[in-house]
C-alpha cells in the first residue's frame, strides 16, 4: 500500500454540532426541532458512540441498511483496495468488479432473473423500474400498495402509499400512479375466518381494480415483497403468488421492491424466496453492501431485459454501476457466503420471534409483534382490545411514538419508528447474547411504556 | 493502517466482456448495440487504458464529471481514512466530515447561501430542489428550459429540455412542468442587432410565459447556468441576472443546474459568479468530488432554508451525506484550494479558447466553438453558411456525431456527444502540453470529418 500523505480533519464534539447545525439541513424534520441529534464519534459490529463516550446498540441498522453491521473490515479492504485501482469510470465503460457484482447477485437472485442495471440508492432503483415497465410495455399506469414506501424523488415518493407521499404530490399526484389496498391482518376493518380468505379476499378486490383501471393500460405492479418502514407488514400466504398469477394474466409487469426486505434481511437472499415468486424485476439497494457505499438497482428476467436488447434503454445515472460501490458491494455478498450470514439471521431471527412474543404477552402496550428474519416491529397500542393505536396512522399529532424512541435512546437502545410502530431490524451479524441483553433493555421501555400510554 | 487480508477478485478482458455482456443492462443504449464497449483496466490523471494497453486521453472527464482526473491520491487517501473510521451513518446523526463539508461548500458558494442538503446525484439533487421550493413557496409550477439536461428519474427528466425528457413522459408529463426557450445565439431563428437585444428579448418573451402560466402559481425556475450536455451554450449578457430580477419581481426561486458547470469547470468555484448572480439554489454533483464516491446536493440561500426551520423538510434519502462521499469532496475541494485549480483553468482554458478557434477558422465542418473554462463543444456543420448541422437535434437518425466520436476515439481521443455537438472538457488538471498533443488529434478527426460531412 501507498504512503498517505493527506489527512483528513478531525472534529470536537462542539464543533461537529455547530458546524451541523448551522451549515447542514436534515431530511424529514424541521430543523429547530432537531435538539437530540447524535454526534457519532465511532461505530463497531452492532454499536455505534457519541463524543462522550455512551454507546448506542443499532437495533435497526441505521435505516435497516447496514446488514452486515458497522466496521466490516472486508467490505472496508474492498473499498480500499477498489479506490487505489479504479475509483470510478463512467458507465458506458465495461469494468470487472462492476460485471462481476452482477454476476454474483443473478447467482442468488430468484430463478428467472439474469440481468442487473445499477443505481444510486432505493428510490431511484424504483424510478429507473417503473421507467423500463413503461419502455418495455408500452403502457403507463402502475399500481402501488397503500402502506408501502418506495423513495422520495417525485415518482417514487408518489408511488410510495405512506404519508412521505404527500408532498411529493404538491403540485398534483405523478400520472398514471393508482394505489390499492394490500392485506394488513391486525387491522383489517371486518373479519376473515382465515388466512386463505383474507388472502382471497384482496386479490378479488385487486383484480376488480385492474379491470375498473383497464387492465391493458397497466404497466406495473409494484409492491413491497414485506412492507417494511411501515411496520414489518408480511404478506399472507398466497398473496404473492395471486399477484403473480394476475400479473401474468393480464400482462403486467411484477415489481418487487426489497430495497429493505432484500439482501438476507428475512433469512433468505431476498424475500420473495420465503413465498417462492419471481416478480418480473426485483429493486435492491441498502443490505446489497450495508451502504458503506451509496449502490441500488434492478434484478429483471429476460421478459424486461430482452426489450432492451433492441431498444435503446432510456434512463442512465453519471454514477450508475460506480465501482467503488461495486467492490463493496462484491465484498459484502462473499462475506455473506463466507460467514453463513443467512443461518445467522435464521438461528437468531428464531430468538428474536420467541424474545417478542413473550413482550407481546408480558405488555398491555403491544398489540402485535410482526418478524421474519431479523425483520421486525412491535405494534403499539393503547388497549389490546380495541387496538387502539399509540399514535394514528398518517395523521398522528401526539408524537406517542418519538417518546417510545426517544425512551429506547436513553437507554443506549437505538431505533426509530413510524405512526404507533417501531422497528427492531438489529444487523445481520448480531449474535444471541447481544440480541437477549437489548431486548431486556427493550422490556424496560415496554413497562415504561405501558404506564405511560395503557392507562 | 491495517494489515488487508481480504482481496478482490482480478478479470481477464474477456472475462470482464463475457461478463458485462450477459449479466450487466447499460444506459441509454440498445443491448445489442454496444460491440465497442472499452473494457477499462487502469487510470491515471487524464488518461485511461484498456486491457490491450491502449491509451485513450479523458477529454470528456468521463461525463464531465472527473473534474480532478483518475487516481487523484489525495482523494483516495481521504477515501480509506473515512472508510476506516465511519463509512456510514445515517442522516439523522450529526457527523464531523458531514458537517465540514458543508461548510466548506458555503465558504465557496455565492453571496448570500448559506445550507447544504446532500444528494447521491444529479438527477435527485433536482428532484429535492423541486420539492423544496414547492414546499417552501405552496406553489406547483416549475418553468424550465428547452435544451436543459436535468437527470432521468421520471420528474427530473420531465423538467429536462432534451430529447432525454421522452422517455420520462411515457404515462404523462410530470404535473406542473412548463417548458419555455432560452436564448442560443448561433441557432436563432431571426437575427438580433445586439447580444443586448438577443437578451432582452428573451426575457421578455418568459415574462410573458410567465404571466400566461399564472405568475402567482409558479414555484421555481430552473436552468442550467451553462448549459452542459447539450452543447455547452452560454448565457448571453445580461440574461442570468434579468432571470434573477424576473424571479425577484414574481416572487419564483431561481434553481441552477451546477452538477455539470459548478466546481471549477468554468475557472470559478460555481458558474454563476461569472455573471455574479446568486440563485436561491444551486444544484451540484460531479465536480464535487469527480465522482469518486456518488456525491451531490442543494446549496440554498435563508429564503429557502429558512422555511424549514420550523417546517419539516418532507425529503430525504437513506444515503443522504454519505461520510465517505463527504470525505472525498472535502479532499478534492482542498485539493483545489491547495493545487490553484482554478487558476490552471483559467490559464490552460484560454489555451483551449484559441485552439478551438483555429480549428473552426480551418475547419469547413466546425460551426461554431463554444468555451468557458475548460468546459467546450464543437457544433457540427456541413455546411457554415446555412449551419445546417451533421445530425439534427433531437431526431436524428444519421448517426453522423456517433462516427465523429468513434473516429476520436480510435485515435485515443475518448470523448463523447449528443446530436451535432461534441463536447471537449478535459480534467481541470490537464497541462497545456497535454491539452495541445490532444488538440493536434482532434485537429485530425476534424479534417476527416471535413471530406465525410462537408462535400
Ligand atoms: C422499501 C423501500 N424502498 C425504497 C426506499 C428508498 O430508498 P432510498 O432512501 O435509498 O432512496 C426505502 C428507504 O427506506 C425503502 O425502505
Ligand atoms: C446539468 C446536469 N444536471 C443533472 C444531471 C444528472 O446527473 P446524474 O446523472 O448524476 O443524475 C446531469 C448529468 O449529466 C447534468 O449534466
Amino acid at each position: 500500500m501507498k504512503k498517505m500523505t493527506y489527512q483528513l480533519p478531525k472534529f470536537t464534539r462542539e464543533e461537529v454540532l455547530e458546524m451541523d447545525r448551522k451549515y447542514n439541513v436534515h431530511s424529514w424534520s424541521a430543523q429547530n426541532a432537531l435538539k437530540n441529534i447524535i454526534p457519532v464519534e465511532k461505530s463497531e459490529g452492532i454499536y455505534f458512540w457519541d463524543y462522550n463516550g455512551k454507546r448506542y446498540a443499532d437495533m435497526c441498522s441505521q435505516l435497516v441498511n447496514m446488514n452486515l453491521g458497522h466496521g466490516n473490515q472486508q467490505i472496508i479492504d474492498a473499498i480500499k483496495q477498489q479506490a487505489e485501482d479504479l475509483c470510478f469510470i463512467a458507465p458506458g465503460q465495461a469494468v470487472g468488479i462492476r460485471a462481476a457484482l452482477a454476476k454474483k447477485i443473478i447467482e442468488h437472485a430468484p430463478e428467472g432473473m439474469t440481468r442487473v442495471f445499477f443505481t444510486n440508492g432505493g428510490a431511484d432503483s424504483n424510478e429507473n423500474a417503473i421507467k423500463m415497465a413503461r419502455q418495455a410495455s408500452g403502457k403507463q399506469k402502475v399500481l402501488s400498495m397503500y402502506r408501502s414506501y418506495h423513495g422520495a424523488t417525485i415518482t417514487a415518493g408518489n408511488v410510495s402509499g405512506d404519508s412521505r407521499r404527500f408532498a411529493a404530490e404538491i403540485g398534483g399526484s405523478a400520472p398514471g400512479v393508482v394505489h390499492f389496498f394490500g392485506p394488513f391482518p391486525y387491522r383489517e376493518e371486518i373479519e376473515f375466518e382465515s388466512e386463505e380468505a383474507l388472502t382471497e379476499f384482496y386479490l378479488k378486490m385487486l383484480r376488480k381494480q385492474i379491470i375498473a383501471e383497464g387492465h391493458n393500460n397497466i404497466a406495473a405492479i409494484i409492491l413491497e415483497t414485506v412492507i417494511g418502514a411501515n411496520g414489518v407488514i408480511l404478506p399472507p400466504k398466497g398473496y404473492l403468488a395471486g399477484i403473480r398469477a394476475l400479473c401474468d394474466e393480464y400482462d403486467i409487469f411484477m415489481i418487487c421492491d426489497e430495497v429493505m426486505a432484500g439482501f438476507g434481511r428475512t433469512g433468505t437472499w431476498f424475500a420473495v424466496d420465503n413465498w417462492n415468486v419471481s416478480p418480473d424485476m426485483i429493486t435492491f439497494a441498502k443490505g446489497v453492501n450495508s451502504g458503506y457505499v451509496q449502490l441500488g438497482g434492478v434484478i429483471m428476467n429476460e421478459k424486461v431485459a430482452s426489450h432492451f436488447d433492441d431498444n435503446a434503454l432510456q434512463c442512465g445515472l453519471t454514477y450508475q454501476g460506480h465501482p467503488l460501490a461495486c467492490a463493496s458491494a462484491y465484498a459484502s455478498i462473499e462475506y455473506f457466503e463466507q460467514n453463513n450470514v443467512l443461518d445467522n439471521v435464521q438461528k437468531v431471527g428464531k430468538v428474536l420471534g420467541e424474545c417478542l412474543e413473550e413482550l407481546a404477552k408480558k405488555h398491555a402496550c403491544v398489540g402485535e409483534v410482526r418478524y421474519i428474519g431479523l425483520f421486525s416491529a412491535i405494534d403499539l397500542v393503547k388497549n389490546k382490545e380495541t387496538k387502539e393505536p399509540i399514535a394514528e396512522y398518517a395523521i398522528d399529532t401526539t408524537g406517542n411514538q418519538k417518546k417510545v424512541v426517544a425512551k429506547c435512546k436513553e437507554l443506549g437502545f437505538y431505533t426509530y419508528g413510524r405512526d404507533n410502530c417501531i422497528q427492531i431490524c438489529p444487523p445481520l451479524i448480531i449474535t444471541e447474547e447481544e440480541l437477549r441483553e437489548q431486548m431486556k433493555v427493550l422490556d424496560e421501555v415496554l413497562t415504561w411504556a405501558d404506564n405511560e400510554f395503557c392507562k
